[in-house]
C-alpha cells in the first residue's frame, strides 16, 4: 500500500483532501451528518483577462459521482491513520452518493461569481466530493478557455494540440485534449484522447526522424515513400530555406510527381516563422506547389499566432504544445465549492461567506441562474433569482446590478433561458452523456449566435452582466447584515 | 471506443503522439527499425530562474516501460485510423520494450544540458516512448524543484501541499503530491497520495465547517469534542482578531484545558497574514498558549513565505496550494527527448542538432557525466567525457569550459562520481524501486553537503558549470563543422 502502486481511476474517490474526511467524521459524531446542504461551485475572475470561460469536465465529474465508492484496501489505509472511528470508516464502506446535482451544460460560455454546479445532498456526502470536483472542472474549463483564446486567435486556421509532452502528468495531457478540442481546437496529436474520446489525430514528423538519416533528402525521401497521401514534412533540423523547404520540393518532383500525388505540407518548429513562412510559400508557390499547406508550431499562444496573422503570414495550421497544455501565461482556475445553504427543521437556512470586499462575498442561498436574451438572440446578461421566481412569467422583469444597486432596472421584451439543468438526482445520473461533437458546436454556437463579440476581445472585454432579482438581492443584503452582528464574537 | 470511458494506468502506452507511430511505420518499411539508436532527455533553462532542478519522476518511468504493452482494444483503434499497415500493427501487438535505460538517480540534483537519462534500443522502440517519458519528467521535476524553493523560503518552517484543487487534473494532483515530497514539502492533504506512495497526510477543516454550524464558536467546540488531540481551528470565516482568535482561545479553555489536552494550532487563509499572525500570536500569548502553533495559507509561494519570515510573522507552519500544484510562476519544464548517435555497421555515429545559438546545439553521442567534488566534498562542476574515458584515472584532468573554449583548464585533487545508473537493461528493470523517504533524504543531502549555497540563492544563482573533457569536445565541434557542409542541401 506505500510503494508506488500505479493508480487508476477507481482510485479517484481518495483523491480528496484530508480535512474532507476529518470534517465528515465530525458530522457523523455531531449527529448532524444528514443534514440536507447546498454548495455551489463559481469562480471569480475569468483566465488571462478574458471576457469569459468555457464550462467543461461535467462528464467526467458525473462518472465520478456515479460510481463513487470506497475499496476496502481504501477504508484499511484510513483507519491505520489513527484519525477515524469504526463507525466512521463502517459509514465509509457503504457510501453512495445520494445527492441532487444540478450544472450548466457542458460547453456553456460562463462568467464570474454565478454558480457553474450545485450539489445538493446529506452535509457529509456533500463535503467528500469536494476535491475531486473542483480539479476536474479547474482544469479541463481552463484548458478549454485558454484553446478558445487561440482559435480565435487563428482567425478560422486550423489548430492542432501538440502538448501532451509538456501537460502535468497523463491526465492532463489526456483531458487536457478533450478540453482543448471542446474549446475549439481542431485536433490533438495525443493518441490516447484520440482512442477514448474519438478526437481527431493529427502528426507529422520529429527531428529525430530527419537525424536518424544520413541526409535531410533521404529522409523526406523515406517518408513521402511511406505516406504518399499524408505527407508533411518537417523542414528546419538543418537550414529552412537552404535545405528543408529545397529538399521538400525536390522530393515533391521526384516521389509524388511520377506517381500523382501531392505534397500536402511542411512544418516550421523553429526562427522567425513570419519571415520563414513567407519565403517558403514564395518557392513552393515558385516550384508549382501552391497546394502545398505550412503549418508553424514552436510555443506560440494566442499573442504569437495573432502577431503571425497580423505580419500576414501565409500560415495554414497552427501546432499549439506547452502554453496551451499548462495554460502557461495564467495556469490557475480558481473554482471554489462554498457552502450556501442548510437545511433546518424543513427550512432552508441561506448561509454566506463575508469578506471586506464585496466581490468576495458569495451568494448565499438556493437561487436559480437565468441567461437573459434580448430580441436579437444575443445574450445581455445573466441573472439570479430566488428559486421560487421565474422572470418568464411577465412582459418585463425588475431587477438591480449589484454593482450599482441604487438603480433598480428593467428587461423588456427579453427572453430567458435557466441554465442549470438536473444532472443527478438522489444519486442517480439523469443526464445522459453528450457527444464530445454536440458539446464543441455548443460553443460555437454560442460565441457566434449570442456573445457579444465586445465580450470576446482577447484584452479588455466587456464585462458581462450578472444581475439580481429584487428580491434574491434583498435576502443577500439582509443575510450580510445579520453576519455582521456582534453575537458571534465571545 | 470513442464514448468518455474513463482511462486506467493500462492505457498509458497510448499516452503517445501520433507521430511516433507514422515514423515507427516509416522505419520499418524501411527495413531500418532495428537500428541502434541513443536517445538523451535533457533540458536547457532552470526554472524560475533558479540554479538547479531535482530530477523527479524515474520511478514511474520504469514502471510503465516494464510493463508497456499495446492491447488488441489499442491495435483496433489503430487500425482505424487508416495509417497503418497490418506488418506495423501485428508488430506492435507483439511489442516489448528490449532496449536499455541509464539515468541519474532521482532526487539528483541536476543542471541544463546534460542528459538527466538516456534510452539506447532500435529506433523503432525508442521513438515510440518519448512522450510518455517527456510527459512523467517534466511535471514531476517542475513540481519537485519548486516544492524544493518554497521550503527553502520557510527556513525549517513547516510546509504542507495543499493544491489538489488546483492542479491540472487528478494525477497532476497525485504525483505533484509525490514530486512536492522528493523537493521537501512535509505533507500532503490530498488523501490518495498519502495511501499510494506513504506521504503523511494533514489537514485541518474548510470554511463551510464554520458556517454550517450557528455560530464560529459551536463549530469550533464540535471539532475540538471529536479531535481533542489534533485539533487546528480556521478562524478567518467571519473576523480573525475580532471573532476567530477569542473564539479559538475560548474553547482552548472550555473543552480542552479541563481535560488536559491543548489546542494544537489556528490557521489563517485570507487577509494580511504577517500582521494577522503577530496579533494571534500575541492574543494566544496572553491567553496562556504559547504552544499553540500558527498555519498560514492562501497562494503563498517563495516570495511571499520569504516575504512573511523577513517581516518576522510568528508563522509556524505553511500551507502551499495552487501555486505550488501549477508551478504558477514558471508551469512549462521543458525537457526533450533528442537522437544523439545511430549505430552502424558495428559503428556508433553521433548525431547533432544545430542551431544559430550554440547553447541550442545538442551535445552529440555518447557520453559520460560525472560530478566533480573538491577535496572538502563541494560539487564544483558536471564533465561530459566520452564512454572510454574515466577522470578517476589520473590526479589531475585536463577539460573545456564549452563556453570559454581557449581556456583549457584541469581539475587537481578532485574526485568523481558517474551520475549515470543502468536502469533498465535489455528491456528488464535492473534498479529496484527505492523508498520515497530515500529519495527525499538524497536530496536534503545533496543540498546540505554538495551544492555550494550560491547555487541554492533563489535569484541570481551562481550557474553550475559543465565541463567537457578536450576528447568529447573535440567531437562535437568536428561534427558541428561536417553538419554545415552544403551537401545536404540539393
Amino acid at each position: 500500500m506505500m510503494g508506488p502502486v500505479p493508480a487508476s481511476r477507481e482510485s479517484l474517490p481518495m483523491l480528496m483532501d484530508l480535512y474532507e474526511l476529518t470534517m465528515a467524521r465530525g458530522y457523523l459524531e455531531e449527529g448532524v451528518g444528514q443534514t440536507p446542504t447546498a454548495f455551489d461551485v463559481f469562480y471569480r475572475r475569468n483566465p488571462d483577462g478574458g471576457g469569459f470561460a468555457i464550462f467543461a469536465g461535467l462528464e467526467q465529474i458525473l462518472d465520478y459521482l456515479e460510481t463513487l465508492r470506497f475499496t476496502p484496501n481504501d477504508v484499511a489505509y484510513l483507519r491505520s491513520l489513527g484519525l477515524f472511528t469504526e463507525g466512521f470508516l463502517s459509514w465509509l464502506a457503504g457510501f453512495r452518493f445520494s445527492g441532487t446535482v444540478t450544472a450548466v451544460p457542458e460547453g456553456t460560455v460562463v462568467y464570474p461569481d454565478e454558480p457553474l454546479m450545485t450539489v445538493c445532498g446529506p452535509v457529509m456526502e456533500a463535503q467528500l466530493i469536494e476535491t475531486a470536483i473542483l480539479n476536474q472542472i479547474n482544469h479541463q474549463t481552463l484548458i478549454a478557455t485558454k484553446a478558445r483564446r487561440m482559435v480565435a486567435a487563428a482567425k478560422g486556421r486550423s489548430v492542432a494540440d501538440f502538448g501532451a509532452r509538456r501537460a502535468h502528468n497523463a491526465d492532463a495531457a489526456l483531458y487536457g485534449a478533450r478540453a482543448a478540442y471542446i474549446g475549439g481546437v481542431d485536433s490533438t496529436a495525443t493518441v490516447l484522447a484520440g482512442q477514448l474520446f474519438g478526437i481527431p489525430v493529427s502528426g507529422t514528423m520529429a527531428h529525430s526522424w530527419v537525424m536518424f538519416h544520413d541526409s535531410e533528402h533521404d529522409a523526406f525521401e523515406r517518408f513521402a515513400r511511406s505516406y504518399p497521401e499524408d505527407c508533411v514534412l518537417l523542414v528546419d533540423t538543418y537550414d529552412v530555406l537552404k535545405s528543408g523547404v529545397p529538399n521538400a520540393i525536390r522530393v515533391a518532383r521526384e516521389v509524388f510527381e511520377p506517381e500523382g500525388h501531392r505534397l500536402k505540407g511542411i512544418r516550421i518548429d523553429s526562427g522567425d516563422l513570419a519571415y520563414l513562412s513567407k519565403e517558403a510559400r514564395r518557392m513552393l508557390d515558385e516550384a508549382g506547389l501552391g497546394d502545398c499547406a505550412i503549418s508553424v508550431s514552436n510555443s506560440l499562444d494566442e499573442n504569437t499566432i495573432r502577431s503571425l496573422i497580423d505580419q500576414e503570414a501565409p500560415i495554414d495550421a497552427f501546432g499549439v504544445d506547452e502554453r496551451l497544455a499548462t495554460a502557461k501565461s495564467d495556469p490557475v482556475f480558481g473554482a471554489v465549492y462554498k457552502l450556501v445553504a442548510v437545511g433546518k427543521d424543513r427550512a432552508c437556512i441561506p448561509r454566506i461567506k463575508v469578506s471586506e470586499t464585496f466581490e468576495k462575498i458569495t451568494n448565499p442561498g438556493r437561487k436559480k441562474l437565468w441567461r437573459v436574451y434580448d430580441a436579437q438572440g444575443c445574450s445581455v446578461g445573466d441573472l439570479i433569482t430566488s428559486p421560487e421566481e421565474d422572470p418568464r412569467e411577465g412582459k418585463s422583469f425588475r431587477y438591480i446590478d449589484p454593482r450599482s444597486p441604487w438603480k433598480e432596472r428593467e428587461f423588456v421584451g427579453c427572453s430567458y433561458r435557466e441554465l442549470h439543468e438536473i444532472v443527478i438526482e438522489g444519486g442517480k445520473r439523469v443526464a445522459a452523456p453528450r457527444p464530445l461533437e454536440d458539446i464543441r458546436a455548443y460553443v460555437t454556437r454560442q460565441l457566434e449566435d449570442e456573445v457579444w463579440s465586445e465580450e470576446q476581445r482577447l484584452e479588455n472585454p466587456h464585462a458581462h452582466y450578472l444581475d439580481m432579482s429584487l428580491d434574491y438581492y434583498q435576502t443577500k443584503i439582509s443575510l450580510l447584515g445579520e453576519s455582521r452582528r456582534p453575537h458571534r464574537a465571545p
